[in-house]
């Protein structure tokens, strides 16, 4: 027997030369992230007004914020966070108020009136940060739309004397989402008329005044209501005949998610300045997790590409997750573009492809660990050791079909245990019966994870095969893996397809080793397994 | 303190006069359901067939079966069962059989040609009892549609010599289900182009000819391939303006669903003969829960009321289940309607109801046992015994949402405990924080539940409550459960969601004592409780 070649160099951590402010409170015993945005301290929900200041080359992260307790609750003001490397983030400050203690400063985007469509700025304030927020203002009375503008670089903010800009008579008419619209030179404002399962379209010139232009209504699930729709163009990937760009419309929706909870949607089609067409009438999921809602994308980035970044959490049990003293954390960041995905055999589907942004050279660890063609057989599991809470991994494999009857569940495993309790793990991996991935956080010696009745333990991601052979009977498949203290993410097959789940074990127990176990011998072929430990070199 | 009226009529089993053909098999132990029809022994999954004989009064229902294993396999036959009260099955034996081994007699449909337009049946043949069966036949080279007709009401098939009568040259073009358009005096089926995600409709005249009329494309959810189409006409119940019935379009999805795995979709739409037109592009799931597949519905009902029946498994774990010697059972047969449903304060939706046909006088237990305004606080749960594995219960209860702060977990919990071992328990309730029903089917000593990583344990139904006060403090909601051996069925609000979930306990520890408990004091007045003891008499 061939022994395969196998893992040798697994680095260790390394401090960097930078490291973030992050203040570590003495009751933070458990697993807070690393990579993942967090609120220093309070609650945290929708991120907002993402936007990046090519002058200053720093990325900028608002979101939905009560500094007053761990749960949501009003006054509700924006946060803010910003980095240089969509790594490491700063927490500097509270950047939008509410104006009266039983109101909130809801969710919004910014843009950057680069040309002074609004008036709002001076000669002093560079293009590049001349950013507006817009907003809801959210009243027992109603919710609509304000403005805010900074003339600081997006740290302050000034409200528009004429407030609000858009209202609709209405307390449920929110999270509106704004992008320049070059063909038309126009504003596109997209809203959410949330329990009219509608997305408003408006337009304007000045951003102070909006012209109602079209409805998207009633598309995909709808769940309770729709909420933080976003509308962005997106370009085709690869060699392909769907052109070269189409657009995307966004939609979350909470409660009534199929998963459970709170989801975000998404429609294909196109966008004529007016009115978005879907080119068919399906709907997709941008994340097959659990935790993954309110998605929005970022006005402006360096290379106009597009990317976005969602609340890790779902309502269903965000309030009661164990973390302490704050609770939530964002996604990574993510880029998306469209990927021809072949969905069957007979058809390709237009699909969202998410890649994670995580600058390496921002963090410990320049030396990734690497094997081949493992060998694994049923009772002998490979271990890998030396993982420490952050890290990224990649596995390739391939299936071959005809090696399992259909009494015989074959599955391979990934055990990634706790490095103090190794009792405590996530459980991924693929069963090839229904030939799909599974996740499993459920094993944990933390008691809210089982009496919590909407923690679910497992999810389940169905993605086809990279390759099959021409027999159909050798099919591969990839996996990539980033696990950040109390949150997994998961990128099926390059990215087409995602899982987004956040986990809890005892605090300080992180995952330390992972084991690797094949359900049945012989099916199974690992063809590439690489693992990068990660240090933000401040812990 | 005023103790409420509690429970005082708990009643026994009794014996019923005529009981149904069940042979226990010696390693019978697992708890096979008694009025969930289940196969004999072998492996079952979609009903096929559906026909109700108005001449004999009987309800006939085939269904997809492998007598020769316990997973899915080829040759795959048509089984079959009849009733006469949908509540108690006789197993009648195989119906259709393919023609080679490799091959197999798949999904599909029964009508009644009453006027005889196949030319099939003489005058001996009562017209209630001309039923033609619609099917797909697989082999490895293509799938095409087959007719097969009974001259014996519906026991043994003949095969009509012109087959194949719709052909598509393709080997994934499966499960018609036909109907008779009265308005255009036509035949009408829809087939699922599986991989393409259409549903073909195709008119007829004779059966024998089938003229394509129009392709569904792409709606709803897609997941991997779309499969067991339906096309029926509901009406609307109560008071509306909502018109007096709809066209309703079902469509099964495998793997792939949102809750992972299988599932049934529905749309809401007008046909006009030709064309399947939904009023809206969303899309709806007829069943929360992770066991209901491939949903059809009876042609002819005493009544002109639309029944249908669905495979109460999942193709994520189905061959894998602990049952012996058979697998999967299906669900209870249920009326459909359609209702206006309050899906937010804003919007009423058409919305299917589901109401499960369960027929009392052919079961044991003639006296229910009933209990109003219910106390139960903290640390005091209410305790109801002598519930033996087959039972029936309904509870209403009203929720104050100013009764407790976002800190607080708030639940009303029924934990249905085993009666030999009480640590095994399936825990129901409703979370009035995310105002969401929650099931939890992990609580078992059977490994297979912990181990197999898509056996979802934890599922949640968002519902809207039946009644809101003026305030919006107290809302109402009610939950009917049936418990049968392994398969539990919770109609939420009359029905307006419904969620079907096995859940598999130790041998023999059937489901023998109820506990109701809260989480927090004085948001929950459970308003009514009942329960109904139910036996077959056979066991």
């Amino acid at each position: 027997m061939k022994l395969p070649y196998l893992l040798t160099t697994l680095c260790t951590a390394v401090g960097v030369a930078s490291s973030p402010i992050k203040i570590t409170h003495a009751n933070d015993t458990v697993n807070r992230p690393l990579v993942h945005l967090t609120p220093h301290e309070g609650w945290m929900n929708d991120p907002n007004g993402l936007w990046y200041d090519a002058k200053e080359e720093l990325w900028h992260v608002y979101y939905q914020y009560n500094p007053n307790d761990t749960v949501w609750g009003l006054p509700l003001y924006w946060g803010h966070s910003t980095s240089k490397n969509l790594t490491l983030w700063d927490d500097v400050g509270v950047a939008i108020e509410p104006m009266a203690n039983n109101s909130g400063a809801y969710s919004g985007c910014m843009v950057i009136d680069y040309s002074n469509t609004t008036g709002f700025f001076g000669e002093d304030v560079s293009p590049e940060q001349r950013v507006v927020a817009i907003w809801t203002y959210n009243t027992p009375e109603s919710e609509t739309q304000y403005l805010s503008y900074s003339l600081d670089g997006g740290y302050s903010f000034r409200s528009y004397s004429g407030n609000p800009v858009l209202e609709n008579n209405s307390t449920q008419f929110r999270d509106p989402k704004v992008m320049w619209h070059e063909e038309t030179q126009k504003w596109i404002m997209v809203v959410a008329k949330a329990q009219q399962f509608k997305i408003g379209i408006y337009t304007s010139d000045d951003l102070k005044e909006w012209t109602p232009v079209s409805d998207f209504t009633r598309g995909g699930y709808l769940g309770y209501q729709y909420e933080c729709p976003g509308l962005v163009k997106l370009p085709v990937e690869g060699n392909t005949s769907a052109g070269n760009g189409s657009w995307v419309l966004f939609v979350s929706i909470n409660p009534g998610s199929p998963q459970g909870g709170s989801s975000t949607q998404y429609f294909i089609g196109d966008f004529n300045g007016t009115h978005f067409i879907p080119t068919y009438e399906n709907t997709n999921s941008i994340d097959s997790g659990k935790d993954y809602y309110a998605l929005q994308t970022f006005f402006n980035s360096p290379d106009n590409q597009t990317y976005g970044i969602a609340w890790a959490s779902n309502w269903q049990y965000s309030a009661f997750v164990p973390t302490d003293p704050w609770r939530s954390s964002m996604s990574l960041v993510r880029k998306f573009v469209l990927e021809e995905f072949q969905a069957n055999p007979e058809t390709k589907l237009l699909n969202i492809k998410s890649t994670p942004i995580l600058d390496y050279d921002a963090l410990g660890c320049a030396h990734p660990s690497n094997g081949k063609n493992l060998f694994i057989t049923v009772g002998n599991p490979l271990q890998f050791s030396l993982v420490q809470g952050l890290f990224d991994f990649n596995i390739s494999f391939s299936v071959n079909g005809s090696a399992f009857g259909g009494h015989e569940f074959a599955d391979l495993s990934l055990y990634l245990r706790g490095g103090e309790n190794k009792d405590e793990y996530l459980r991924i991996g693929f069963g090839a019966n229904a030939a799909t991935f599974f996740i499993d956080r459920g094993h944990t010696a933390v008691n809210w994870v089982h009496e919590n009745p909407f923690f679910t333990d497992k999810m389940s991601v169905n993605n086809q095969p990279l390759t099959i052979s021409n027999n159909s009977t050798i099919s591969t498949y990839s996996v990539r893996g980033i696990v950040d203290r109390n949150i997994l993410e998961l990128y099926f097959n390059n990215g087409s397809q995602v899982s987004t789940n956040t986990f809890f074990f005892t605090g300080g127990n992180f995952i330390g080793s992972i084991d690797m176990a094949v359900g049945k011998d012989n099916v199974f072929n690992v063809t590439e397994f690489s693992l990068k430990q990660l240090s933000t070199g401040s812990h």
